[in-house]
């Protein structure tokens, strides 16, 4: 009992050409009943697949409503699976709506958000982790985010769980040879090698999981902090990155006291810069408040730009990150002998830059998506924090085996557990899923895809 | 030497679907030239007219920006008359904007507002009316803006007009048969017989740029006012007729002093509605400037309601208009006996409500769409301010004829009129017309169009 769905799948709004898109077993023939094709073409029911119809929509009193192409396409064929249309009428508002109207009238129901991607999924067009890259597709604004996402549509996540999850069988029935003997109390299987299986896998599973963090940075802005003393141009640093006047700018220390976000697409990659207050001893309370969030902003940044005054010597603070550029800046005012010094002192991640007039900041870029470690790579990346929370539940339930293995467990125990991390890593393309789970992924999909 | 050109034909903003538009003697070729089919689908370049293929679009560095249907049209079996091809990608910004760059890369440039059209009307798809329909169209809002525009682009107005030109070509020749046997002073034609299809003519050019006043404000909202004197419940009319509080109301005197206009969709028709300054005697310098500005309203509007308080006796004002519609409000608060006798004072054109209880405004807005004489007809309807000036120029020849005739001028004379009025008409259409023209015309339209 399908019903046939409806819905506009262009962007709202006025446009040359809107989209109606029509699925379901009536979808040709609810379309077909609205429509009347010019000259010698034939109905609707009788066209080929992937064809296209020029003819009128026509309301129940004959009036005309519109000169439309419709495309046909037939099961299997089409993005849901099922038989499907596509209207494509002029973008007024109200020729879309009438539009609608007269596919309901005909026996079409209006598609709830997502509701053709979940059809698509369920006919088995694709799995789960496709189906939200749709999502991420559709969502992407950068060429990184477009890429993951391109990736993901095309099966990337579900290939490498497939080769997990056969490590994870290859385990199952090793233990199930020890299942089957279980009365005679023999030990079949070598629990030496089910110990180093489950130890790979643990650690390909742990790799894959630390990809989210890169990978949700991509999605929403890699955070970059730019700290570092009072007055060394921190907040002339962003206002040249950004190519505007984003923070406020004084030769007073302190002036910066919130943190400023700002988000930069450099070279197709997003960045969430965030300008933080001046690191100094302060009698200033909401500059202190200010000042402990910049080490807040340190713990939780990708990459850390640490900005020394060149005319300065020995005021930096020092400052704790794993992935930090130090970024010598008011290089105008100082002489060649100075600079060399710095650069010596600071090493070859360092680069040297005038913020106020804008000198070097390509390159001061370049480094910093050389540090986001943006080199094309084909690794799998997980963006999506449902798959990154099925993975940290796989990782428990592997953890409980290895320790059921250690400690000597039987294997009805960690045959449960295996179960369970297996069930974990399927819920991620949804080979399993519950209702709820399916809710709340399609919901937060347009209307009409 | 035509280019191939590009645009994103859909709304701007994100949407499951958006259509990228390509047309012009490359156009096959560059979308071809970046597109990969699925499967055993063939290249574009031999793909059918009006059929679609599935497959990707490919960047230059080989990395799959998205996964496509395009459809491939063939001159002249197209918008443009031209080869044309349109791509539906996922609707992300960043695949749009891709798209465009890399058509571009291959030999297409961004096409300007309207190019589209302006290429289908010189190659003659469509004539000028037929043009400027399509942006009716698109932008019509309600049933009866959309109906007009329908009609137009159906080419009602071009046959209209080309009935018309029949008559005058029919004068012309008539005419032409005088100037032939000029130098012999011979009067062949019936000088009584061309003024009469003059007549006839000037009369039907009148009735058709009469029906622009209309046609306008069909296309704007039809001009409703609303008067009366103060406090007897205009602002709570229109508050009862738009669903909202838009005017303050209140028991004192004189609370409306601007003119305060809605926009309101009824039964696919919109009405302007106008809630004026009440009418009375006034000593506050404010109020009367109001009432002044009420009294302009009255003159420019289609419709005007004319609102009586129930529980007054004789205190309306007078006022002058070819189209009320006399509201007797307040009937929540006064007997039956009182109400028989206003509906006998004020006859057949009046309407009894409550605005306050909303009672029988459903039966006073049904009264408005039949003042609005919207009663479906097929005549031709004037809605563009540049058809309406060309059958002004028109008349204006046309009536230097009728001088000519009635003075007896000579043919010489009489024809370069009649050929200045077949001009001004075939501006209309676009069978002459100049650059400028074309220019202003299309740059109106939306791009993708």
């Amino acid at each position: 009992m399908t019903t046939t769905i409806c819905a506009v799948s262009t962007p709202a709004g006025v446009g040359a050409i809107a989209v109606i898109r029509i699925s379901g077993p009536e979808a040709i023939g609810v379309a077909n009943s609205i429509f009347k094709p010019f000259g010698k073409s034939s109905s609707l029911l009788s066209a080929a697949s992937h064809s296209m119809t020029y003819g009128s929509l026509v309301s129940d009193d004959g009036s005309v409503l519109d000169d439309v192409l419709v495309a046909v396409f037939r099961s299997p064929h089409s993005y849901t699976g099922e038989d499907s249309a596509e209207i494509y009428v002029h973008g007024s508002s109200y020729i879309q709506q009438e539009t609608l109207r007269l596919l309901c009238a005909h026996g079409a129901v209006l598609a709830t958000a997502g509701e053709f991607s979940r059809r698509a999924f369920a006919n088995g067009k694709m799995d789960l982790t496709q189906a939200e890259a749709v999502a991420d597709v559709i969502a992407s604004e950068t060429r990184s985010s477009h890429r993951i996402a391109m990736s993901h549509l095309k099966g990337q996540v579900a290939n490498k769980l497939a080769a997990l999850r056969a490590e994870l069988i290859e385990l199952t029935s090793l233990l199930e040879l020890e299942l089957d003997f279980d009365e005679e109390d023999v030990e079949f299987a070598d629990r030496g090698r089910l110990l180093a299986l489950s130890e790979t896998l643990n650690a390909e599973l742990k790799s894959l999981s630390s990809t989210f963090k890169f990978g949700n940075a991509i999605k929403n802005g890699i955070p970059v902090a730019i700290v570092g003393s009072t007055n060394v141009g921190k907040s002339t640093l962003l206002n040249a990155i950004c190519g505007e006047e984003r923070a406020i700018v004084s030769d007073i220390h302190g002036t910066t006291r919130d943190t400023i976000d700002a988000l930069v697409n450099v070279n197709g990659v997003l960045f969430r810069f965030i300008d933080t207050a001046g690191i100094r001893k302060s009698f200033d309370a909401i500059e202190k408040i200010g000042i402990e969030r910049t080490l807040q902003q340190i713990k939780k940044a990708y990459v850390v730009l640490h900005i020394i005054d060149a005319t300065e010597i020995d005021q930096c603070p020092v400052i704790e990150h794993d992935n930090i550029i130090t970024v010598i800046n008011k290089i105008d005012v100082v002489g060649k002998q100075r600079l060399g010094d710095l650069m010596e002192k600071y090493g070859p991640n360092c680069v040297t830059i005038s913020a106020k007039y804008g000198t070097n900041i390509p390159q001061l870029t370049q480094m910093l998506v050389v540090a986001a470690h943006m080199a094309d790579n084909d690794d799998v990346i997980i963006t999506n924090e449902r798959h990154y929370q099925c993975l940290v539940k796989a990782m428990k339930s592997l953890d409980a085996v290895i320790e059921g293995l250690t400690d000597n467990r039987t294997s009805e125990l960690i045959a449960e557990d295996l179960r369970e991390c297996n069930r974990h890593l399927s819920e991620i393309t949804g080979e399993i899923s519950t209702e709820d789970v399916l809710k709340s992924i399609f919901s937060r999909f347009c209307i009409g895809k």
